[in-house]
């Protein structure tokens, strides 16, 4: 199912078969959290930006339409008008992140919704049957992601904990795939490394979960509040002890020069509300770096966001009109700004893989950062 | 430029030709007030939604970015990238309905803006040269118009000076038309009927009117808070006294049952706001009458909004998605009812145009009435 092409350096030039298609990794994936991305952008756009993943959120569609609504309505690919691959996260970063009071043990977590403030239970069998009953594409495990300023007692027992619980999703995830009335029964499972910025935690938990033969194998509980350098040192020395004939996926993770840096260390899925939640805040990229469009010196400016880009806000419309848009707080200035950083994204992973292919990876690398400067 | 293709009963089948394409009507302009239709909604989709006409209003493009800045940019229609025809209101209606405290002298209207709280003053030369500065295909007479609930002596009063002010638009138009630097210097001016709900009022304005040979005229001070009663008896008297050789447009009108009684009257352009707004609430119109999508019932509804529409939602999403992104907040639920809506009113007005080629416009109005029962 995954199938390096090339090499260049530790970057890897990747096929990843999956029953939704074939996705070319590196691949950013787009963020859809409530099964739409934020800023009116729908599934029939994403063909024209680039998108190769959908990613949505399994906490927000538990508790918001409630996935028994989704997998009724015929899985998430259906109900969303989407075809090609989808990943789910396990729902546990946004049980951490969003939800109210809530108690961890050992079966799983509970809390309460942040929407209506009901209880809810979810440990690794109620986010695998969510993500069943949603049908994406590639499941990922529950797991619990520790604050980056945990103990160092904390984050140990935490990942023993989240051990226990990625062998519970499998067995689950096992049990699903072989019902009659799943929808999706080729449904992958990737697993999560965790340990916060412990690196020997990490490349224990990263040899302990590679000889669990899973699907993919996430980098998870990273760009959670620690330095650049930080994260970068930690994938220097987990991505090592993570199997490379698998998918790699730096969990949340982010800016441009991010990716630039992780691609390099290995790692070949991505997913980030930057480009989306940026382009809300009339915050777009370029290859020149990050442009306000609501800064005044922008009134007057008939160029597109970025020469030559071939994005539907580009191709059509000024800098200035879309600063217009966005002062007037039409909606319209959202999208398109949106859709301009989901391109640009998705054509720089485009051109990444074309780097690999062609073994220049380190001149493409050097040369993009010093655009962002 | 305007030529009736054929009648049935007081129903026109007409083109009308300009400069940026010609029109077929009846029809529907669809409304952009800040140039850009509200809910996500760009000049690319309108393409696809049989819009004919785009229309925006002076009064907000004056306050916000300004109409010197559009004028900069080329004018509307490049800065909106919408190559067909667009229609310009006055102003005056926002003016009077909008604008903080103010004074209406002979000269003019004295104001405050309802952004910045700034004092402005238009008068019907400021008008034109604003419209003139958007470069509109279309430009409207500055008038006033008097509250439905106004006396007959102020309503008969605001008319005779509503009429000197159309004097001075003509004369004001004719001369920027002139202008070397005027970008569009074909644009054309529709005058207004005013007088509230006093019959013989409005038809001795319409006569007065009449005589100037403008290029279109309209009924304004409609749809304002009388009955729809009062407004078809009005329609009644005054559009036999209006050119038939000329376009007929009904301000601001209305439901599509509004619509088609006013086309049966004899009009043949129409806009409001209604099929947007009511977009943006989740209220979305079919031919059996309007649907409230963020209705529990439509939780599992996997039909399109209405079954065989070829609007962009209904050929990709079904009620039960759209309902869950009303719900869920997620700006695509508006952006997709909004499409669905304006679809609806550019079909339905395709559907007229034929019907009266066809002579069976009693017959075609009669049934559409009853479906929305
Ligand atoms: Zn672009
Ligand atoms: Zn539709």
């Amino acid at each position: 199912m995954y199938k390096i092409l090339k090499k260049d350096g530790k970057a890897k030039r990747a096929e990843f078969t999956t029953v939704h298609g074939t996705i070319q990794t590196p691949v950013f994936m787009n963020v859809g959290t409530a099964a739409a991305i934020k800023g009116a952008v729908a599934t029939t756009d994403l063909r024209e930006i680039g998108t190769q993943v959908e990613l949505s959120n399994t906490y927000h569609l538990h508790v918001r339409p409630g996935d028994e609504v989704v997998k009724k309505m015929g899985g998430l690919h259906k109900f969303m008008n989407w075809d090609r691959p989808i990943l789910t996260d396990s729902g546990g970063f946004q049980v951490f992140s969003l939800a109210g009071l809530r108690k961890i043990k050992e079966e799983g977590v509970y809390f309460q919704s942040h929407i209506d403030g009901r209880k809810i239970f979810m440990g690794p069998e109620e986010s695998m049957q969510i993500q069943s009953n949603l049908a994406s594409t590639i499941a990922m495990a529950f797991d619990e992601c520790p604050s980056s300023v945990a103990s160092r007692e904390y984050v140990q027992a935490s990942v023993d904990r989240t051990t226990r619980w990625l062998r519970r999703c499998r067995t689950e995830m096992d049990r699903l795939n072989q019902k009659e009335d799943t929808i999706n029964r080729h449904q992958l499972l990737f697993g999560i490394n965790q340990g916060a910025v412990y690196e020997d935690i990490r490349i224990a938990h990263a040899r302990e979960i590679a000889d669990m033969d899973l699907d993919g194998y996430a980098v998870g509980g990273l760009a959670v509040g620690e330095s650049h350098e930080e994260m970068y040192r930690i994938l220097d020395a987990v991505v090592p002890c993570l199997p490379e004939e698998k998918p790699t996926y730096l969990m949340g993770v982010g800016t441009p020069a991010n990716i630039l840096e992780a691609v390099d260390r290995g790692v070949d899925f991505f997913d980030c509300v930057y480009p989306s939640r940026n382009g809300r805040h009339g915050h777009v990229y370029t290859n020149q770096g990050k442009l306000n469009l609501f800064n005044a010196k922008f009134e007057l400016d008939s160029r597109p966001i970025e020469e030559g880009c071939q994005c539907p806000a580009c191709r059509n419309y000024s800098r200035a009109y879309i600063r217009h848009l966005l002062k007037a707080k039409e909606m319209l200035g959202m999208r398109l700004c949106v859709l301009h950083n989901l391109y640009f994204y998705n054509k720089m992973m485009e051109e990444i893989r074309e780097a690999i292919e062609q073994g220049t990876y380190q001149d493409y690398k050097k040369q993009k950062l010093e655009g962002f400067l």
